[in-house]
């Protein structure tokens, strides 16, 4: 029977608190540093690397986080949620984008059928679809194929779909499996709408409607704003547009559209990359294959996270250094940067992820909690972050500890030989440096120039990211999510803090405000 | 004389942290919240207005920040650094970029000539060569006229550009004043010179190479590799590619570039899209017309910031309150969120503006200061933002002010009307909403649907992102920041804490490593 109980209640968190801390740039320095380098280490899957050994941690704070994993039951919470308790209890929900991927535990019966067996009779579905797409049986009303994917879709319909589209697109392009430009329209400002039709062709495009309720406002206003634009040119709305959606929404069973792909209760927005969300615009885009293989990555992270050993376990030892560093360190934010160019909206996925999961202040059971929750997830591929914010990073004056990721590889095998180097080494060499350089610091007299350290990273190394990695790299991150919602006792499952500036916003457009509401509105001329 | 002095030897500084807390909940209710909306706002320029209702402040509150603007002499500092003053102490440098958009104050003579003379003689420049660009006086080798503009730059020399380019791109295609495509190469990973490269035509593309010193290393080995593939599409780089750079640097007279444009010293790379960086690549996408639209809002928003009334003067305003967040709130970051697809990249820029100008432990004259500056900045654009982190903001743990932006019109006018109301008053009802649902929050027996409220924002609204309304956001943030440092009694305008990681990454590329460097570089396969 598992416990669920506040962070402040557990005693491993209490001697977790006693417990002394690491001077970072001390143990970093000379040879002592090279052997925390290669001890610090766990491997992931798909031939990926967590490496922590520039976090604040040493044998003894791993031990007293290990302690802590296991009075949390955090290995047992995940397998309740795998095995398809209710652990999403503010909506009542199973919590299942695991299953999308892999059965990890029991077979899971709901809405009168196996859940595994549903998840993969979409992707099935999806697949013959792309197929025929791809292959011509399935074409306009000229008979000319489609050479666009276009999705609709806000929040987890967007962020994630986009970030895995951008992350394979260039790789895709270099290993022939590119079968179409995908574009997304996501925000209700109609200018968003109008320069993605700017920019494609109508006439050979294909819409992906994606909503689970069928009813999300910004999603059905830009539909609209789309329909328009097929019919002005003379096209059928209902042969250019597919939706993926829940089975009892009102989209399922349209004649508005070429065919319908379901996802269910049991998948966050967020958590829908692997879902039928992300399956349908990365299948058309790369060929199903491609996305069976992003699956096969997440899988196969995901089994790494059943391990209870926590120095095997990278997606729980991340997790519980990050909740190191924002309960006992006190640390507000984490950067997440990506060196590969491909992972450019990777951080923006990663910020909906995580602090829509963990933003919370109460614990599962609706009481407040006294500890906090969720940090602030912002980041930018480095290089390009280095001539931006990095200033703050080195010398500001809160420490915020970061996330590296890097490859030995890039995707599209193109590159320079400058100064003896090439491009790629040049981008790999900055990501070492600059670990080094938060961590260690250096001492000068002139102190505008001198650096602390002590300033805390990980980096998850990879030879190169592709479908696997990819896959193997976003379910490290949900896990990640996933465990520290459990550390903190709170339902990293719902999002009932976007409720309010609904409600609030439909009562402007019914002109039924007063006070402070009705004057912005005014200000604002609607 | 002005005297520089740390923010916590400032009597007004003193006064200000026993000032009694504002209870925002309480004061955005009801009549009381309506007549703030209507008193606390400050027309900028441009028609633009700053609304700070929705701030933890009251008259109280406002005095004291007045105060402190008087004691730390704000706009006797600001009159210092326009009229010439080497403000930059570090570097010992002016610090001129107001200049490049007009003359606030005395003439400043530097490096043996008049520097608004030296920033307008370039700005004619660049006018009467993007005039022969698109007039076709300027053409590739085989005459036909070039199509694209593809920026090579990193940081300063991207993000801003970016950023300036993206906001006004949409506008300019309806307005007609839409010239050349622009494009941008950054990162020195390999896969980013390579994909933009995927997507154009080389022969018709005109590259603007931009580095103040000519010797960024990134920027150059992009410039390389644009050169290979040139030089493979059988053309001459140098017919190709003009160069943005000051006039000591390599590439000011190389017979490699077919023009080259001048910035200098006093412009900070992050202070740089109203010079000659932006000017160029700008004035080739849209016209000089509307680049010089561009600067005349910046000059307005300039002259606004001189006002030594604290309430007639925005950018002080937002300054202050914003300090009075971070250092007596103790609140650590602010997220900028435009309700405005156009800027979807102005919250990247401004974080780099705001982090890498106060990201600083130290004061002007190299002393640790006791207390925090900088903020991290993030964002991204409603409506998106709120389907993702809005969850956090309204419901995490910890207080993130936030800046919204907002439009009464969109850019491409072109709408849907669904549900008896259009987007644009979808995106418009959505940040009334947000506004109010932060700082009133609503209560909910149910604590899970309980929002506190208490969560300050300010809103700037304008009636259109235009040129004239995007140079005076920009130099809006800009005078901010600027306001901010002289608060904290730092130098916002060199960048020491990028230093230590290029001379780092310089080691791993010559292999001359040990520690943990060389085990990190080993792993990375350097």
């Amino acid at each position: 029977m598992i416990t669920w109980k506040n962070l402040d209640t557990v005693d491993a968190y209490q001697e977790l608190l006693k417990v002394a801390r690491v001077n970072l740039a001390e143990v970093m320095s000379g040879e002592n540093g090279a052997e925390r380098v290669k001890k610090y280490s766990v491997p992931m899957t798909e031939g990926l690397v967590y490496n922590y050994a520039a976090k604040q941690i040493d044998d003894v704070v791993l031990a007293a986080l290990a302690k802590l994993a296991e009075e949390t039951e955090l290995t047992e919470k995940f397998e309740a949620l795998y095995n398809g308790e209710v652990v999403n209890t503010g909506e009542k929900r199973l919590v299942l984008h695991h299953m999308t991927r892999g059965q990890l535990g029991d077979a899971v019966i709901a809405d009168g059928g196996d859940k595994r067996t549903f998840y993969t009779d979409q992707q099935k579905k999806i697949a013959v679809f792309a197929n025929k797409v791809h292959n011509g049986e399935i074409t306009n009303a000229a008979g000319e194929k489609f050479t666009t994917v276009v999705q609709i879709g806000i929040g987890g319909s967007d962020l994630g779909p986009r970030a895995m589209y951008l992350a394979l697109e260039n790789w895709a392009k270099v290993n022939n499996t590119f079968k179409m430009e995908a574009k997304f329209i996501s925000n209700v400002d109609p200018d968003d709408a109008a320069a993605v039709l700017n920019t494609i062709d109508v006439a050979h495009s294909l819409f992906v409607l994606v909503s689970k309720s069928g009813t999300t406002l910004e999603t059905l206003t830009n539909e609209s704003f789309v329909k328009d634009a097929l019919k002005n040119a003379g096209l059928d709305p209902a042969k250019h547009m597919i939706a993926v959606t829940s089975e009892t929404s009102p989209l399922a069973k349209s004649d508005d559209y070429l065919e319908a792909f379901f996802m269910d209760d049991y998948i966050g927005g967020r958590y829908s990359s692997t879902s039928a969300v992300g399956g349908a615009v990365l299948s058309l885009a790369f060929g199903p294959e491609v996305f069976a293989q992003f699956l096969e990555g997440a899988a196969e992270a995901d089994k790494t996270a059943k391990n209870k050993d926590l120095l095997a376990n990278p997606a729980m030892l991340d997790a519980l250094i990050g909740v190191y560093e924002r309960n006992v360190l006190g640390y507000q934010n984490t950067a997440v940067l990506p060196y590969s160019q491909g992972l450019s909206r990777f951080p923006a996925h990663l910020q909906q992820l995580d602090m829509e999961s963990n933003g919370k202040s109460v614990n599962r059971f609706g009481e407040p909690v006294d500890y906090p929750t969720g940090p602030v997830i912002f980041g930018e591929p480095g290089t390009n972050g280095q001539h931006s914010f990095y200033q703050l990073l080195h010398q500001g004056t809160d420490i915020v500890p970061l996330q590296f990721v890097g490859f030995r590889n890039n995707q599209m095998c193109r590159d320079v030989l400058i100064q003896d180097s090439t491009s790629q080494q040049k981008l790999c060499a900055n990501v070492a440096a600059q670990i080094v350089a938060f961590a260690c610091g250096k001492s000068d007299e002139d102190r505008n120039k001198n650096f602390e350290g002590g300033r805390p990273s990980s980096i998850i190394i990879g030879d190169q990211l592709n479908p696997k990695t990819l896959g193997a790299l976003l379910a490290h991150f949900e896990n990640k999510v996933m465990f520290q919602g459990f550390v903190w006792n709170i339902n990293s499952f719902d999002q009932e803090g976007v409720q309010l500036g609904k409600v609030l916003a439909k009562r402007v457009l019914a002109h039924e405000t007063d006070g402070a509401l009705k004057v912005y509105s005014d200000l604002l001329n609607i």
